[in-house]
């Protein structure tokens, strides 16, 4: 059936007929008999050669890292890899598990509360760093930037992103993750651009001295290290499935099915502290 | 409000009243301020020295891997990473993704799919091996064991679990994982169950040679190496996750929004097959 | 490529290769320009013609309902279309809306929760009175049947399917429906049997009284009005899913972003009692 | 543990520790033994009297709906129903179910595509429906506020929301739905507005004659009888849901599992079209 098209308005999905005239393209894997290629690289050479967290980077990002990129990378998957009971989205999964629903529906309903308010601060703090190293690009110090950046968020009432937590005053995996990245030698302007926004905070009395969160860690990494604010977004669901899957198994072996989950009430009684063996440090 | 219970009917969820009177234990993580502990280790302190994989296999067994263990687990974990846009589960993805859903809700739409017919054959062919092996261990060779396994199939006219694929006559990621379990010595009764079922199915002229497949090669490897059928499970979902995430993003970066997504009329537009370079071999 | 087939094995989704050669067939609803025909019925003639309960049965079942089916379709639908803030899938959804998520995502998370043992006795129920209705035309009397149905979930130690509920000790909205399907003279074997099996559960001091809840009730009333379990199944979905929405907008509206949802800590502070107007009667 | 908020900075959910000092609120549902009360109304007395679709008014807007709101509410409910075989909403849930997922499963998948371009056009069409009625309320005729805010689309060359249809060029829905709201005496200024727009497309060579699409009418609709966009959203997944079900069975039942779903390549073999009976005109 025909239809007319006004010159002026966009070819808007609702003007279109869909049609497939012509082949889709896909640039990840590819499927013939007897081999599946990631990549460009056969999935059973990567096997045994890549980390599954080298092996994320390489389908994200369409290469093979480098070994200091690779730490990186692994980093960044284990800092999110689980934060307990409390989360809306954990519990979310374990409300999903006490009805004996299979640990995939558990996974799926933990994901979905991954959104705003959680785990979703990183494309704003992505954006709020730009800002800043704009500014710096015309002329400012890394201190000016900062200051000026910061008091935009103050007028709005507003905690910058990647700021604050809600439980932590000194978030630990902040911490570690600049500390590699300084090690690794992948510290750069946006890390730089991080750390005078935490010394301005710090600075000013009528500002409170909130920690970087893991947030603003990931996101300052990432632009550091040139991942994308998309791909930073898929590192939180991909960190944190393990959790998730953990919790909901954790749920159905050890729990009544269908309890009511009281998110406080509950204690640890899991391995006391301990360190890890010589060879791992 | 009372209840009354009358003997023999079992505690049964709907007679329950829902209390909380005790506090519910978790041994997963210990979330203190400042502190993460996971299964007993500092979190900031696992970052850099635990890959994502063995960090994956400390939080679901509870103890960090021994060098061995952790690369088969890596191994697993990359063998599943993604299977290009035919599986239902990633076209289940794109759908969502072409309606502009946000990644998380993609993710989501995407493991739903992970059922009977999809990655969750483990548990059968788990119970399969197992059954071999009650066999074998009162004193039947595994051949015959094999034979006696394989013949109920036959009968059932079913096709033994961890068998045949839709695509491949040989699952490269089956054979290079048991390759690696054979290099790392973790080669057990599991294995060798399974490679007598299919020497079996290759010597019946009246059999289909059928391939091992993935979900047959990770349940015989998981049998081996302590991870119950539960656990392997979730890896089949952690694994994939990059996969969907990655195809999700595609659709969204690459296509117009709503369109119809035909899972045949595609073609691959990725790098050239190309070999890793030689420090990873 | 070729793959050879033997005889004996079914023609198991692993060993063929999809193929799309054939045309495949959907009977619901046909979409031409302009018109929507919902089971041969423009859409547009429905509007206002038929209630949306209505339409659900035309839409699932294939043909509009007489009046008394309509009557109790409406009514199946109501009976579950709340439960308060305590049950899990409930709770699953407000996780999910403290996060932020969209609508969509929460509801999707709340329906996740809908599987064995909650919403999921329908099916179990509905053999359980076909177990029974098979004694009785063998010659049993309703009775004697019940009797020995009961007989065996007392037995394994199990309450019986349809029976027993952790809140009330007298489902209202059960002892509702089966009122309203014996003024519509629907009433026929399977609620006959379900209602043999309150009684023969009501005689023994050994069993508890239990209540019949509002899966048996369906079930029965599904049974003899010839809906089959599948369809039954989605009822609970459908009716549901309006409860879900509710709450996770309720969530949303009224209270802060990620708060820890304790489900028993929460008073009710909407409407009191009330009757419903005079001409609705 | 304390810490210290300094003033200017908004109580951000970052910032607090989650405390749940007083016990939350809810206005729903209560229930209490025997008894569940729907926005102050007893479920059982509920059933039977007010159908499913006045019941989901009643519990989205508190209270029972007049004849003619409880009409349009069920046309809106409706005309949403389904949509065939093509929505990608509905090929997700197919492509599940092919997986041979749980309903629940299928139709969670085929909810996560309601989003941005599928069934979320309202809020943005309540919204430009709102600019033109403020420039009405300022003075402006209908036609003149109605030019004015169509230019603004031209000159971003989009479409107005609630205009443009895929693949009709009337659609049969939104006129059925304003043929009852004028016949219900429900029509006001959001209707009005919506089609003084309706006109200026049709008046302006240079602008493509839209047709009105369901969006736009429940948009309109809802905001002439005061359901707001939040519950205008949920209308939507209520409506869809039952349509999503009977793909996600249908696939189920009449397909083989893991096939690859074409959505182009079928073909209808339901009903031919006929008439509603005489009693329901």
């Amino acid at each position: 059936m025909s239809h007319t098209r006004e010159k002026g308005m966009t070819e808007d999905r609702r003007s279109q007929r869909r049609t497939s005239d012509e082949r889709w393209r896909t640039a990840l894997t590819r499927i013939e008999p007897n081999k599946i290629i990631l990549r460009g690289y056969p999935l059973d050479e990567v096997m045994g050669r890549l980390t599954f967290g080298e092996a994320i980077y390489l389908l994200l990002m369409g290469e093979v890292p480098s070994p200091a990129l690779g730490r990186l990378m692994e980093a960044m998957l284990v800092s999110f890899i689980d934060h307990g009971t409390t989360p809306p989205s954990t519990l979310a999964a374990r409300n999903t598990a006490t009805t004996g629903a299979a640990l995939r529906a558990c996974v799926a309903a933990g994901i979905l509360g991954f959104g705003k308010y959680h785990g979703g601060d990183i494309e704003s703090c992505m954006q709020f760093l730009d800002t800043g190293l704009e500014l710096v690009r015309k002329g400012a110090s890394y201190h000016s930037a900062a200051e000026q950046i910061v008091q935009r968020c103050v007028e709005a009432e507003e905690i910058p992103p990647g700021f604050g937590h809600r439980f932590h005053t000194r978030d630990p995996r902040a911490a570690r993750l600049f500390q590699m990245a300084l090690e690794l030698e992948a510290e750069a302007e946006h890390i730089q651009m991080i750390r005078a926004v935490e010394q301005v905070l710090h600075e000013k009395p009528e500002t409170e001295s909130l920690p970087v969160n893991i947030d603003g860690a990931i996101a300052a990494v990432c632009g550091d290290i040139g991942i994308p604010p998309t791909v930073a977004n898929a590192l939180f669901i991909i960190s944190r499935v393990p959790g998730i899957a953990a919790h909901a198994e954790e749920e159905r072996a050890r729990q009544q099915p269908m309890r009511q989950i009281d998110p406080k009430d509950h204690i640890y009684d899991g391995p006391s502290e301990r360190r890890l063996p010589e060879r791992r440090k």
